[in-house]
C-alpha cells in the first residue's frame, strides 16, 4: 500500500533554494524526521485505528463481526421464541416446533419465503411482517460488514493458491491482494457462490430426493431470494441444513452483486484518475490551483487541486480544513510554523485553558519554550 | 454548496510577504483573475460534466435513468415473450397470458416470489433462473441510478412543503437541500414508502376482498420481496396494478434502507471530521505534514494532512499525483510556475509533438513566449 514515492527525493533536492533566515528550524525539522515522508501514513493507521478508512485485515474487522454475530444470535433467539410460541398459528409442511420456528425464522429474515410455512392468524401475521423488517435490516448489516471480513479472509488462500507455483513471499501475496483486492473479493465470492449451488444442487437431491433440474432450481430460486415455495426443505435434515445453507449462500449471491458493481465503478474511477492526471496544465489551471495566491502553484496545491478535478474532495471538505487553518494560523504569516503552536498555546493557557493534553509533542514544545 | 470562504480572505492579506522576482508575475495572475477563488470549482464541475460526483440535480442524471428505462423495457419485452412462450408449462392461477407473463417477469425480477405462477417444465424452470439472475442486477441499477433521480425530483417539492410557511426563496431551499441532502432523502423515501403501503392496502381490500390485516400483510409481504405467497394478486384488475406498484414499492422500501445506512455513515463521518479537525497539532504532526520539507506548513499542506487523518485520502492517491507534479516541475524548483508550463511545451515541441491542443491558455502562454 505505502510505496515509497519518488517525489519525495526530489523535494528534498539539495539543490533547492532555502530562506536563510528558516535553515536552523528546518536543520531540526530534519534531524528528528526519523521515519523516510512516505512511511508516516502507516504509524497513523496504526495509531489511530478508528480513523483509518482501510486498517489492518484482521485488527479492524473483528469488533464489528462480533457486533453483527451478537445481532444475528438476538434476531435468532427472539424470532425462535416468538414462532415458537405461535407455532400452531403456523399453517404448512411442519417437522419440529423448535426446528421449524428457527426455519422459518430464517426463510423470513432473509426473504426467501417459501411460503411452505405461513402465518395463519392476526398476531402471527403481524410477528412476521415486524420480523421480516428487522430482518432486512440485519441482512444488510451482515452484507456491509460481517460478509467482507469473511471474503478477506479466504482472499490470502487464494492468492496463494494462484502463486503456487511461482515461489512467492507474503509480502508479495499482500501486495498483489492490496493492488487487485476488488478483483480477488469478486473471485473469491463467485468460488464460494459456486460451492454453494454445489453443496445445495447435491443436498437437495440426495437428502430431499428432488430431480437434478429440481434441485438446481430450487437452489436458484432459494439464494436469489425469490422463494416461489413449489420446491423447498421439507425434512428435518433438510431444514437443519437450510438454516446454515440459506443465510450464507443467500448472502454470498449479494456480496457478488456488490463486488462487481465495486469492479465497475473503480476501472471508472481508474480512467478518471488516468485522464485527471494526463489533462495538460494550462496557465488557467495554475491560477485555480494557486490556493495561497503566491504565483506559484506547490506540491500540496498541485494534488490538492488534482484531487478535486478527480471528485475524491469537495470544496466543503476544504472550506472547513481551510477555516480552521486560519484559526491556528496565530501569526497570520499565511504558514504554519513551531511558533504558532507556541502562540496558540500560549492563549489557550491565556485563557485559563489548564489541563494540556498530553502529547508526544509535549516535552519537545516544553523544550522549545524554554529556549525562548 | 459553495460557499465564501474566509480562509481566502486571511490567505489575500496584503501584509504577507512577497517575494521580489514574483512580484510581477503575481500581478498578472491577480489581474486576470475575474472570478473569486472558492467558485471556481463550479466552473469545473459545470466544465466537466463526467467528471463531477455531485453536478447538478437534473443534468447528469439524466442519461443514467435513460439507460435504465431501455434495460428495464428490453428486460421485460423478453421476459414477456418467453413467459408467453411457455405459458402452458407455468402452473398455477392464470387470468390472461399476456399480463401474467409480464407479472411473472416482475414477480421474478424484484424476487418476490409469491408461487401462485410457478414454471412447471424443465426449460421453463431454467428460463425462470435465468431471469432472475438478471432481474436482481437490473433491479440493482435501477437502485443505484433511477431511483437516486427519482427521489430528488420530490426532495424540491417536500423542502419547499417544510418552508411553506416561511417566506424562503429557491436559493435557500437548494442551499437547506444540499446541507441535509441524506436526511430529506431518508424523509421522502419513507413518504413514498408509506404512500405505496397505504394504496396497496386499500387496492388489496377493495380488488382483491382482502381483509385489512391480510392486506397489509401482503403488502409487507410483497415489498420486502418475502412473498410468502398465501395472499398475491390473482385478478387481472390486480395484477394490472401489481405490475406498477410491486416494482416502485420493492424499490422504494430498498433505496430507504440505502439512505438510512448513508445518513448512519454521514454523522459518523461527520464526528470523524469533527475529532480530526478539533485535535490539537503538535510538533509532530507540522512536521508529518511538511511535504515540501521546508520547515512550514502551508494552508494546502494542512488541507492534506486533515484530508488523510480523516481517511478520505490515502497515500496511493497521493503518491501518483505528486509523480506527475514531479514530471511537470521541469526546473526542479520545487513548485510549478508559468515557466515550468513553457519549458514543457518546448521540450514537447522538440520531441515533435506539433498537434498542441487548444485550451483557453494557449493565448496568453503564446503572449508569454513571444515576451520571452
Amino acid at each position: 500500500m505505502v510505496q515509497s514515492s519518488p517525489c519525495c527525493q526530489g523535494l528534498l533536492d539539495p539543490t533547492q533554494k532555502i530562506n536563510i533566515e528558516d535553515a536552523p528550524r528546518r536543520r531540526r525539522f530534519r534531524r528528528c524526521k526519523s521515519a523516510p515522508l512516505a512511511e508516516y501514513p502507516t504509524a497513523e493507521i496504526e495509531g489511530n485505528h478508528s480513523l483509518a478508512r482501510s486498517g489492518s485485515i484482521f485488527g479492524k474487522l473483528h469488533p464489528s463481526f462480533r457486533k453483527v454475530a451478537i445481532f444475528l444470535a438476538v434476531y435468532l433467539g427472539i424470532g425462535t421464541v416468538c414462532f415458537y410460541l405461535v407455532r400452531y398459528q403456523i399453517m404448512g409442511k411442519k417437522t419440529n416446533g423448535f426446528l421449524d420456528a428457527v426455519y422459518f425464522c430464517i426463510v423470513t429474515m432473509t426473504t426467501v419465503g417459501y411460503g411452505d410455512l405461513v402465518p395463519n392468524s392476526v398476531p402471527a401475521k403481524l410477528l412476521a411482517c415486524a420480523f421480516v423488517f428487522t430482518g432486512m435490516a440485519l441482512v444488510g448489516l451482515i452484507l456491509s460488514e460481517a460478509a467482507d471480513f469473511l471474503v478477506e479472509k479466504q482472499e490470502i488462500l487464494l492468492v496463494k493458491a494462484l502463486h503456487v507455483h511461482q515461489k512467492v513471499g507474503p509480502t508479495e501475496i499482500l501486495d498483489d491482494i492490496e493492488t487487485n483486492k476488488v478483483r480477488y473479493k469478486c473471485i473469491v465470492s463467485l468460488t464460494l457462490l459456486l460451492l454453494l449451488i454445489i453443496v445445495g444442487t447435491i443436498f437437495l437431491a440426495t437428502v430431499e430426493k428432488l430431480g437434478i433440474v429440481d434441485a438446481f432450481y430450487c437452489v436458484c430460486s432459494t439464494i436469489t431470494t425469490l422463494g416461489y415455495g413449489d420446491k423447498s426443505f421439507s425434512t428435518k435434515g433438510g431444514r437443519i441444513f437450510a438454516i446454515f445453507w440459506i443465510l450464507s449462500s443467500t448472502i454470498c449471491l449479494a456480496r457478488f452483486y456488490l463486488y462487481a458493481a465495486e469492479l465497475n465503478t473503480e476501472s471508472k474511477q481508474r480512467a478518471l484518475v488516468k485522464r485527471v492526471l494526463s489533462q495538460r496544465m494550462t496557465n488557467v489551471d495554475l491560477e485555480a490551483a494557486d490556493l495561497d495566491d503566491d504565483g506559484v502553484v506547490g506540491a500540496a496545491e498541485f494534488v490538492i487541486y488534482k484531487l478535486k478535478q478527480m471528485g475524491k474532495i469537495s470544496q466543503e471538505d476544504m472550506t472547513l480544513i481551510m477555516e480552521e487553518f486560519e484559526d491556528l494560523d496565530v501569526d497570520q504569516s499565511g504558514t504554519l510554523s513551531a511558533s504558532d503552536i507556541v502562540l496558540a498555546q500560549s492563549s489557550q493557557t491565556a485563557r485559563g485553558i489548564t489541563k494540556l493534553r498530553i502529547s508526544e509533542s509535549t516535552e519537545s514544545t516544553f523544550t522549545m519554550i524554554n529556549r525562548i
